[in-house]
């Protein structure tokens, strides 16, 4: 069994903490084990993650395109050769970030971007996705305390990341056996606490053990 | 009626000369054109294709979502809104390249290219299409000989680039209303002479004329 876990939320919710948290736990219990991130996983996504972070009045699909180039470079060259290997892969956002910020923030045709998140991804779907959920404007207010200088996303206006929560919340609802939504107003020990407990089911099936 | 001129052929044929040539042509003549490329027609563009343009192992797919953002923007921002305003679009390259080098060179499927590509240009497809063709091997020692350093598609096997020109005689034997095959063996001035006298024919229904 090959296990690819994302973690998905809105702006400041907390998720590249508890991605960190889950790989040093996932190794204490000897499971091989990696994160990476969308974009920006590899050094082609690197470059693209620059372009993409940065203000512009691009098109936007030019940056769903820019969004679905991260994705494929990502899954062929580093996390399908690493599900491949037993390695289980923690990826900060994924697929359904496309779906949220382009279709319900964006106003992106839905098939569309599904069309393509199947050609970028050639079919490969996350076994679990912790869905971190919090009120938009705490998660901005800890997305400005952390860094000075918003990027493209952070600084767009309220009523886009709203757009965003809800269609979290509505691809949650459509795929329940894969989301797991966590209310990401609770401590990082508590938020931490859930994700373990989640994962405990599954760790037989999971991955490498060393 | 709006006009989009697009250039195709491999390396070398002289593709910019020709486009430079015909813009120059076109103003004599009163028309109001511009010229532009791709990758890289707007500022976006030019940040893709700096990446494109380097030696990478970047996955072929991710290449090719990146050749369709640039794509995307061009249209979107620079090649609609002039031909809205009755500008002549003379274009160093289009959906044609995309077919010659990813599916011919590259080998990735051809329906799923077009669809890109009717994504991407929301269905504009030049009027006309010149395209250069040449010996491979005489085009890749004129591309060297400009530049010292070759970029990562020049820096390909000679066999690539023959799949690339066959690739053209394909699409040119498929839409032979819209490719204009220009034996690019003559010279600058015969070249230049064989487009403008295609172009003469269009004049009448072209643009916007001071």
């Amino acid at each position: 069994m090959s296990y690819l876990i994302s973690f998905e939320g809105t702006e400041g919710v907390g998720k590249s903490t508890q991605v960190n948290l889950t790989l040093a736990w996932l190794r204490q219990q000897n499971y091989a084990a990696i994160t990476t991130r969308e974009p920006g996983g590899t050094a082609l996504g690197q470059k693209i993650r620059q372009i993409l972070l940065e203000p512009s009045d691009r098109a936007d699909l030019a940056e769903l395109f820019l969004f679905m180039a991260d994705r494929v470079n990502h899954v062929q060259t580093l996390i399908l050769p690493n599900l491949a290997q037993g390695v289980i892969v923690l990826c900060d956002r994924f697929i359904d970030s496309t779906v949220a910020y382009q279709h319900y923030g964006r106003g992106l045709d839905l098939q569309m971007i599904n069309g393509l998140n199947q050609i970028a991804t050639q079919g490969l779907i996350p076994k679990l996705t912790f869905w971190l959920d919090l009120e938009v404007e705490t998660g901005l207010s800890r997305a400005k305390a952390v860094s000075a200088k918003l990027d493209q996303f952070e600084a767009l206006d309220l009523p886009f990341h709203q757009r965003l929560r809800q269609g979290f919340a509505q691809i949650a609802a459509a795929q329940p056996d894969r989301f797991m939504p966590i209310d990401a107003s609770q401590t990082v020990e508590q938020i931490q606490a859930h994700i373990q407990q989640t994962l405990i089911a599954y760790l037989p099936d999971m991955g490498f053990k060393f």
